[in-house]
């Protein structure tokens, strides 16, 4: 479908009468905004890795352990600021628990994976220690790096010595591996080298793409440890080996096909603070004509025309929302006013008419793609684990820029549901797709312990492990609560008053959290408690005992006062399960519900319910008679430890068009006469068992509905 | 995908040691059944057409003029005889509008676009009289097939000199490519004559689906003028090309790759009685393993593995039903047991879990495919024109294979909608597909004179040219009436008593039709009446003004009595519109009805709404409050004719999801707290406009929907 150019006719054509300018090497330093800077060190290794030839210069504030999971403390456009990952310490509770199995099962037994699968040895055959072919498509590096990435992750947290040894020998493949120009890809060679970072190969080869995940491993690695090699062997590859030769003319043309390294060079240039790694990112999302692609392909791969004159998602999911991170990145730095209405337009087109109520985005299997709006299947909902980590991405970018509540109540949706459904309470199976609804008897098997295309199994690893740096941003008034869970925040506000801050908290089975707050010296500052969308009117908040008013569900409560050691916020928040429609613009959930608790969407597996309970008849129903209602049970030794909740259902006895007149028609008939589905003849009551969805699929294959009929009898 | 070999390898391989078995030539006549033949002519060519090298001998009882749609008077296994087309004339009224535009707008414009679009061309090259490059796919021989068979069924109600002249233009440069061995294909030449009927081409390759439509075309030519040479010219490529050298081992084997061939073959066998045609169809059918078809392919081939096999209607619709045609063909023929129990298994699957309302089916356009069962989405419905039109074809042979009258309603229902929404009013615009919902703003033309596929636009042409031969069949006892419009059957019974029927009425627009039957003399036999399925229970039959009861819907009512010329019955039929509720398990359809007046079904077109109603965004509902009723109202000057429908309804004044606790919900929301859809705060009453569902998109371009939310308010 592309127009088949060869890089050398492409030289040919467009550069026979341009040199290329050579604008290598180190052109200055940032130009940093006058925020007040924390720390003022200058951030050379500080660790004991080995930062070998440490020659490219930088300007790192904050430092290295300083730095969040986004480096915002300069971006004149950040509202918000990161707090470092380490400086939150989740403890027992519903995150601890997972990143627990993260730490010790996933992350593990990823490596192991991706040894076996030959990711490791791609690399070790560039150096002859390996005869091993190269295994794997194009993007194939890229899933070592999330690895990579999420092991830096997990020693922000603090160090783990063996895990930190099998990154450390990764890393040290991977840059080994490194050519002398900068070039660095396992894919990308031998016969497949002259076609590299051709203008086809760009957009379908992952090169970019691959550097940018060794990008973010590299900037993870860094902040966990000082140690500077993977980035300085990216640096080089940028430095070296992009910048020279591609960009705008009269340099060879870039494409970015499968956005990722937008974000990942902004990421870069808030480390090192030369423009040109803002400016390379700008000139990608922008687009460069000289590569001409089709109206479609430029649907599907989301790049390759003006950022800012897209009007809506689409084409495939995450090369959309990793491009909208990356546009969101180009926004905190530069504040450019199109770019910040094409991402609202974009995120509330998003959210309003192609979000799974789990979060989930990319309804479609074909070029794992966005849907036309309210395009939203349940059983054949694609919903890959990578679109909604990637739209979780993109609304804490989005949240950093505006400290608008909306934008967390949709990362914690994400999060919560279609990014945790992703892998397995074991930790050693993944989804790679999250459907709203299943059905075993089409031979599927839903969580695997490696995919072709391992993409998700690393992305929620690194997810996972990066969440604390989720739980709190601060502002230059204040700081900012985002997400619930046991644990502390050891920081400081940004005039840099040292804060400690602890929740105790049961959530999300629970609503009540207290939050203790003890700055190093009494200070006037503003507390931002988020309330959540799903709140509801009865959120209850008291400091010290005493109520403060103004909650408001779905905005940050700010607390302005003067906090002193020992004072502690109490909030309350009702975990009623709501009974959820859909706008009836979703075909597919027109006539049913979905149920929510918390921040915790529901579904029903077959496993749990009345023998007469057959859900992929759709003869089940929730019973939406007045004065239904739920129980809600925990139950400790259960899929983890979950609220269980219970509902009054009815089961059709007799199939629902029985007794048409019309030819034939009767038991099984696919049209009759009217029904009122919601009144049909439901004969035997019976109690529905709704657990989380982020847990089905952890014991035998069976059936499972989101979005349930519901009868009024 | 699959697996590469050449032909000369597969030769190597397979039959090194095997010569290939010369069984050319003929092999003997019909081994006809007993049945008794009305006409004992040899049926030589007996029109003014030149019957060249007519060396091929074959038994045709009876005389072409006398045979039908099929050929089944010698078919042991079939309970219901055709009547030929020309036996039937259709006279003013539903169908003869429909006719009239067809023979006068569809058929010659179709002759241009196919000479324009280069169909002629590609024979006139292989003869030196054209030096324009091939134009269209593999199978692009089939659409002017499908075009001259339209004029020869058009030719069988009565010359239209015109019309002659262009067929049997065609038809001479379609022969005149034939090749010494008899092979005949314009798009398998030249270079690509290497590759012919290699395993690979014949799973993509379309030569035998070509020449299944040759044969069908030449056929209906034959039947339509005594014309043999078409005939011959396919009699030779099957008898001088194929069957020497294709077949069961130790020849090379046979694929179907699009069914076709099959019914066919059988078709041809019921004019040659030569067995080996029977018998290669079966052949077919049955598959040859000898050429490995993976899974996936052979669902979306339908072909390739025993028929007998199947459990389900997947895969590619088309091919799918095509080769549910040849393989009720073949049971009419041999009376195969299990391929009688396969044929009921996959149409009640069919009718009962993958047909829209329309009669139409493959809801899925990857692949043009059947989707899972009841998976028939309403916007991205594909329910190709071909789909509808097979599946009538394959009821049909069901239907004479039983006399169940549960066949005939599925005919009716995809004539009367998703077969006739194929072609707009003009006669000069096709469907393609015939989606159930609709929005413009989508970019896509619905209608249009020309495909680069163009395979519906010629079948519709012949299906609807071959009607008459659809309304009756006899049998042993007498006479069937399967469809109701103004008509005279001027035939005989199958004891030879010559038997005129004429049916007086305003079908489908009124429920009432005067049926006078005169037997040449007064004659004991049983007129079965077909009293369709939507009729109810309030269908009333009279013959001579006395009632006849017994009447059942979905069921043909047998009138055993004696006949005499000027007995009169007077059917009436109910036609209260209905609303139709789909099986819960259809997601696509719950909460929503949809509306059908006699055969026809009806949707709405924003058009014809108030300008409130706006159906994208599903804010309007139809009424179904108690007390709410339709009227109904003719309109001649209207869409051609067409009684429309008015019914009240509502339309929300505020979005559905207003007025949500949840974050930022309100106007627009995606989802929110339960709202029942049904009672949802519709504060504006509308009167809704229903139009037939085939006369849909003859106006400029607007929103439609057949299946509509309701509200009870």
């Amino acid at each position: 479908m592309l127009k088949p150019i060869t890089r050398r006719e492409f030289v040919a054509s467009t550069l026979s009468t341009a040199a290329i300018a050579s604008v290598a090497g180190g052109k200055g330093a940032l130009a940093g905004s006058a925020s007040s800077a924390r720390s003022a060190s200058s951030a050379v290794s500080a660790s004991s890795g080995a930062s070998q030839a440490a020659a490219i210069p930088f300007v790192a504030q904050p430092s290295w352990k300083d730095q969040g999971v986004l480096n915002l403390a300069h971006s004149p456009h950040a509202k918000l600021h990161n707090v470092p990952v380490r400086a939150v310490t989740i403890e027992n509770g519903f995150w601890g628990a997972r990143r627990e199995v993260n730490t010790t099962q996933s992350i593990p037994t990823m490596h192991d994976q991706l040894e076996s699968h030959g990711r490791m040895d791609n690399f070790r055959r560039l150096v002859g220690k390996s005869s091993a072919p190269q295994i794997g498509g194009p993007g194939c590096d890229s899933h070592l790096y999330k690895w990579i990435e999420a092991v830096a992750f997990t020693l922000q947290s603090g160090d783990r010595p063996e895990l930190h040894k099998t990154a450390e020998d990764a890393i040290d493949l991977v840059i080994a591996a490194q050519k002398p120009n900068g070039y660095l890809n396992a894919y990308w060679v031998g016969e497949r080298a002259p076609f590299s970072m051709t203008p086809e190969a760009q957009q379908s080869g992952h090169e970019l793409y691959c550097l940018g995940h060794l990008l973010q491993a590299a900037i993870a690695y860094y902040r966990a440890t000082g140690d500077r090699k993977a980035l300085d062997a990216g640096i080089r590859m940028v430095n070296d080996f992009v910048l020279p030769t591609y960009g705008p003319a009269p340099k060879l043309p870039i494409i970015s096909g499968h956005p990722e390294i937008e974000m990942s060079l902004i990421e870069l240039y808030r480390i090192t603070g030369d423009k040109r790694h803002l400016d390379l990112a700008g000139y990608i999302l922008a687009g460069d004509d000289r590569i001409h692609v089709p109206l479609q392909a430029s649907i599907y791969l989301f790049s390759g025309t003006p950022f800012t004159e897209r009007t809506q998602v689409e084409g495939h999911a995450v090369r959309a929302l990793y491009a909208c991170c990356g546009a969101a990145d180009y926004y905190l730095e530069t504040g450019d006013a199109t770019y910040w209405r094409t991402l609202n337009t974009l995120w509330d087109g998003m959210v309003s008419t192609k979000m799974y109520v789990t979060g989930g985005v990319g309804s479609r299997a074909q070029g794992e793609s966005f849907g036309a709006a309210y395009d939203l299947p349940n059983v054949s909902a694609y919903a890959e684990t990578c679109g909604a980590i990637s739209s979780m991405m993109w609304s804490w970018r989005m949240l950093a820029a505006t400290g608008d509540a909306k934008f967390a109540d949709e990362i914690e949706r994400a999060l919560y549901n279609g990014v945790n459904s992703g892998m397995s309470l074991s930790g050693t199976l993944y989804c790679y797709t999250n459907p709203l609804a299943f059905d075993p008897s089409a031979g599927i098997t839903i969580r695997n312990p490696w995919y072709t295309t391992p993409c998700c199994p690393p992305n929620f690893e690194r997810t996972i492990a990066s969440l604390p740096g989720y739980f709190y941003s601060t502002s230059s008034d204040g700081l900012y609560l985002h997400l619930y869970d046991n644990s502390t925040l050891n920081w400081h506000l940004e005039d840099g008053t040292a804060l400690k801050v602890t929740q105790k908290t049961n959530m999300p089975w629970d609503g009540d959290v207290e939050i203790t707050v003890a700055p190093a010296q009494p200070s006037q500052f503003t507390f931002y408690l988020r309330i959540p969308g799903w709140a509801g009117d009865n959120a209850s908040v008291t400091v010290n005992g005493k109520p403060v008013t103004g909650a408001v569900a779905g905005a940050y409560l700010p607390i302005h006062r003067r906090w002193s050691a020992g004072d502690v916020i109490q909030l309350r928040l009702a975990m009623t399960p709501q009974v959820l429609s859909a706008n009836r613009q979703v075909a597919d959930d027109l006539g049913r519900v979905a149920v929510q608790r918390g921040p915790i969407v529901y579904c029903l597996e077959q496993l749990d319910q009345p023998g007469e309970v057959h859900l992929t008849d759709l003869s089940a129903a929730v019973s939406m008679k007045p004065g239904a209602e739920f129980t809600s049970e925990f139950k400790k030794e259960f899929l983890g430890g979950i609220v269980v909740l219970h509902r009054d259902g009815v089961v059709a006895e007799e199939p629902s068009l029985a007794g048409s007149p019309n030819s034939k028609a009767g038991p099984g008939a696919l049209y009759g006469p009217y029904q009122d589905h919601a009144d049909a003849r439901y004969s035997r009551s019976v109690r529905l068992t709704f657990i989380p969805y982020y847990a089905w699929a952890n014991r035998e294959a069976s059936p499972m509905e989101v979005w349930t009929p519901i009868s009024k009898v």
